[in-house]
């Protein structure tokens, strides 16, 4: 089962095989010969800090829709790490956060995911909900709505930046995240 | 002008439009509208140690055939950036690598890449070449075939190394890195 059905080059069908010297079935045109290939896409985002607070997004759109999460999405073609989730901030919060450093990498093996997160200060408090978000508040660690984060990758991200925060020195972290039941995507 | 030219969900004609919602042009089908996202890809390798040698890749496939590289190669699907970079160092040298540490990501905007590289000992000497590979062999700093290094990132990776080596410590890297000509490239 390929992940596409037609060939981005002529139209034509797509089958599954082998290409002489790769190792791994790819999309390949029965016409052409196209070898159609299909990566991890990176999810870019940020932890934006004011004094003892970090700032939520509360989702506007679905998957998750209501739910709290951080400023993160696609990395766009053309843009480094840092400026997609300058973009995402800005995008979803309204909001410019400045001094930033990389705070984790996590491997979602099973969505075929690479989240690059990082954390930074907020230049001022003039933030606003952005088209996808319903709401964006700074929030202190107690008042988190641990019940209500949308993503699991959300979740382990606010975790380990409380318990790094707690013992006074910020590491960079990579981890791997399953979600218990495997979940169908087409990339 | 888009990216492709043919749908590849149901193979009709492609036309670049703005989603709704969006605020770039995407590869949309003009029939079942699909819509077609193409995003950075992941190059993930290592820098392999053996004492105060390092492990060197020569090429045996374009681009760069007969320069000098560290084994990277394409982040796959269903991998973790660490798995990925073991894999490559596996097929291209042979070569099994321990206690890997992220070393830099360097942001290739203009050819949409993001390397991420890491560094780690070699829990031998017991390398060869793989088939995508001329030779294998460690190299002392000074022997380094600074001339016939294959891609800037792999030269600025090795500079970034030897200089951490040389003030004893190893930090983690972050760079953007441009070509003098731009170069174009199908995502």
């Amino acid at each position: 089962m390929g992940l596409i059905n037609f060939c981005t080059q002529c139209g034509s069908e797509i089958k599954q095989e082998i290409p002489q010297g790769d190792d791994r079935e790819r999309d390949v045109c029965s016409k052409c010969g196209f070898i159609h290939y299909f990566n991890p896409r990176l999810v870019v985002g940020t932890i934006p800090i004011w004094e003892d607070r970090i700032l939520l997004v509360r989702r506007a759109i679905e998957p998750c829709y209501g739910k709290w999460t951080l400023p993160a999405g696609y990395l766009e073609n053309g843009e480094s790490v840092l400026d997609g989730a300058l973009r995402e901030t800005r995008e979803e919060a309204h909001a410019r956060i400045e001094n930033l450093k990389s705070f984790a990498l996590f491997n979602m093996t099973q969505i075929n995911q690479i989240y690059y997160m990082f954390y930074g200060q907020l230049s001022d408090t003039d933030f606003k909900a952005g088209s996808e978000s319903l709401e964006v508040k700074l929030v202190r660690e107690k008042d988190i709505p641990w019940d209500d984060i949308a993503f699991k990758v959300i979740r382990i991200t606010l975790e380990r930046f409380f318990e790094d925060r707690s013992k006074g020195s910020f590491d960079y972290h990579m981890e791997d995240i399953f979600f218990e039941r495997s979940i169908k995507y087409r990339s």
